[in-house]
């Protein structure tokens, strides 16, 4: 990603005039507002708005709980209780507005969290910018054998090769044509909703999303998962990032509880209970399934 | 309602302090900040914090529609075409936070709008206070005799008198009996959670009720309406004022397309059409049953 | 509670003429149609229809993941998988409809799972029936030294009675006076919508619910919880008990990773390794508060 | 679409046995059940369940009414009127779930409604089958001149062929290199997820959608309208004809209010009031803009 000379002018533009205010003021944010993070080849994350500090939680919280949580000495013991106990709505005080670039295969897994507010920039009225998402070669994976959504091993150097010559070409080819159908010189033109259809899916939309804190934490816990597929997970960790800068309290409960905690079933409590005290117990005494043996034993040995 | 000296002194406070921000800025929406407007007797609507403003739907838009929309030569015409033609997402962009204090009854309508997000002060935590709405007098009406869901005349003086005596009465002697139970002077003392089941529903609570402004203008269409019940329309009302110094380009559009605008049937724009072509039409030829011709009437003569 | 000769012979006659269909069928779902469950001493559940079973689960996961999945080789592998990984989607396939009778301090806990379709009995155009809830002596608890949202021990036989006394008499009186503003017999009549707010929270209100299997396990994870009040978990319990008949393979992986897990933070995931390898840790050397430390004894001694 | 052999079988064996059963059940529907509908060249729409009917519309709304409605003398004049009040929770209580193969393209605007529930068939997991839709010639129409997301004149038969050409070609050789990107054969073979990235956005994918009533006429209302692209509203369209049989009273409301009805700012009714007193009114004394002049005279001549 190379911002051009009126993107970055247009960026210092908007960080040149602070504006006095008296809502909530979260100065790890202010620092990052509009500011281009790039992510992938082409794409970027940037914070347009936000709404909303660690304070804005707590406040949220003693409104629910009144006099009960005053026993709560401070707002980080609060903040790793709500978290804990699974409580939604105080974390759904803080909102975010980013906007973001990103390759069409990724915006189809990201909108399926359907709890956000999104604009588009839409290909039905404009025309959209010649820029494809090619992996670097270390990116080039061949598919999983033990994981059917997953990859494997990085690709030889030939077939690495082979792979990036065709994304390249079928691009530009793609690009090309899809240049031509539009065109109106000498020829009527194709309607721009239709010339649209003719694109990969590595090109890159962009656009505005808006979510709570509470929805985000979620989104961030499945897509900075080591099991997401690489090209969002890239986007996710960027946010982490940013949102440890926004809400730092918040952020620490959610690590801990959250990106670095686990689940268990009642089987795995049952075995790890037999572990502790001092027995040896096998996946079939277990009842777990193999699938889940396995995963059971990567985390627990 | 009048707010103790702790509370002014809190507002004050949470206004004495400007600080620098580089997000948008509503200087109507600043001069409103943390201030108490009464509602009823007892309640209140503060604004507690709010993102965005009315360049945020048009740059939100923009987006979407990219060059598609240069033609719409001013932000205001854009956001008029945006609210004739539907557009939902670029008003989602904008979001609000109230503190509201207000009677259950008015709570219990409320709460069916789901798209926003609600931190109510709980009553499993904490002892609610000895606060009750009683209605004035000229709000004391019966029953509509041609709206079953509504209100026709002021009741009398004397029956208004035995009506407010009654929930006077009663409402202190709920409240008496509350504090009785959980009283633990020389007993146990009922559980919060249970005891607060004793007491009516037109007892105050207070929620902090954050939502955007697609769904807020949804929620105002239907509860700043006339046939809205008065003790909720009366906070939609206060909301409307907030909302116009807010974003007042996005208001005045929604004012005329939605709070002055009529919805026709397929029926009643062939009956417009004709009576614009000089005829005359009568109810049994207009296809509408009779209810829905009264109503129409009501608009059109 | 007792249904009068009408309900039961509205109910037998719901339950008397079965007709063909080409949808799924759970006949366990079938035995229960209709029928009244009886919670509380006035309160029911009913299930009034219902869409989906086991194999809907299975066929929409299919769907998703194609041949992926052909190697999970049965339906109940293949549906702990999409619980373990917590897979929402295709649990979302299956959809409940509920007619519920609840006291209104419990339908405003229940009320703040938005993810619901829900239509309420309307106090603005009907007439609330004389139904309080009374809690059994058993449940009158005082509140809890330890848990400021629980109770703890049982009142005395005395203060019990003085309590159910209270809570008698002020129903009555509130019904009493409700009947009274709304009676049109030598005087006006109070709007219905202005007569309710004199009644309790323990009074009886009634909806339909509707909501599809994810939401319901989301809400049956909170509310069958042993901390979620008695009044709303006795609801929740017996929904349990029906959705084991609808889906029986779903609820069986619901129990064993919801209802029966632990949820671990990562200091507590480290102190289980530590112990698991020998160790013995304090809560000085866990990183753990003093109440995350007594929560996490409690399941791990 | 020709459907295979083992999918018509498919067909025929899930419609063979009717099983009994208690619940509502729509004739209309049950009719429809599984069969494939086919939409644009590869596409479908099948039905795969149902819940309610006409009258569990009625019956969730007499819930909220009680008394109070019971002077509607018939199902279909209540359902008029909750549709011409906006009452939206009775409609939610009847839900559908469809099963949709559609292309990407068109995919990316449905899923943009986002009160509904979806399982998509993965391109990380399986592999898409190669099937692109290409429009008929008659489709393809140069870009509107007046509307910026819209179409004009049909394509001359010259740069229609031009047109076509490309399409299939690209589609052709992206689809022939994804192929060879994922075979195994003398090479490692590209993980799925990356290699689906070179397909263009006319594939087919497919989906099993699930939604309630309310928002079902939400989506048909934008989408079976004339200014939705063709390649959506083809689809839409024969939803309603699904639905009509469906729920008819419901649709046919749907019908008159929504698709057949109009919506008028305070601005347009003042005008049609001054045109009904005789009066001709200008676009300058309107206040309208001369974009909103222009589709206010489509209609009002």
């Amino acid at each position: 990603m190379s911002l051009t000379p009126e993107q970055l002018a247009e960026i210092e533009a908007q960080r040149a005039t602070p504006r006095p205010t008296l809502r909530a003021v979260s100065e790890g944010m202010e620092a990052r507002l509009y500011k281009a993070h790039q992510v992938l080849d082409h794409g970027l994350i940037r914070v347009i708005d936000y709404m909303g500090d660690d304070a804005a939680i707590v406040q949220a919280a003693r409104v629910s709980y009144g006099a009960g949580t005053k026993h709560v000495s401070n707002d980080e013991g609060l903040i790793r209780y709500l978290m804990r106990h699974w409580h939604s709505t105080p974390f759904e005080m803080c909102e975010v507005k980013f906007h973001v670039k990103l390759p069409v295969f990724v915006a189809r897994q990201w909108i399926r969290h359907r709890t956000a507010n999104v604009n588009e920039y839409s290909a039905r009225y404009s025309i959209l910018d010649r820029e494809f998402y090619i992996p670097q070669p270390e990116q080039l994976a061949a598919q999983s054998t033990v994981n059917n959504q997953g990859r494997g091993e990085v690709l030889s150097g030939e077939e690495s090769a082979r792979v990036l010559e065709m994304l390249k070409r079928d691009a530009a080819t793609s690009y090309d044509h899809y240049e031509q159908m539009l065109s109106q010189d000498g020829q009527q033109g194709l309607a721009r909703e239709l010339a649209r259809m003719n694109l990969p899916m590595n090109i890159y939309t962009q656009w505005y999303w808006k979510v709570d804190l509470h929805n985000l934490f979620h989104f961030l816990r499945l897509r900075a998962d080591s099991h997401a597929q690489y090209e969002i997970r890239i986007y996710a960790e960027e946010m982490c990032r940013i949102v440890a800068d926004w809400v730092p309290l918040a952020f620490k409960a959610f690590e801990d509880y959250r990106l670095g905690g686990e689940t268990l079933s009642g089987r795995a409590v049952a075995v790890l209970k037999r572990r502790l005290a001092g027995e040896v117990v096998t996946q079939e005494e277990s009842g777990m399934s193999k699938g889940e043996w396995r995963e059971f034993c990567e985390v627990w040995g």
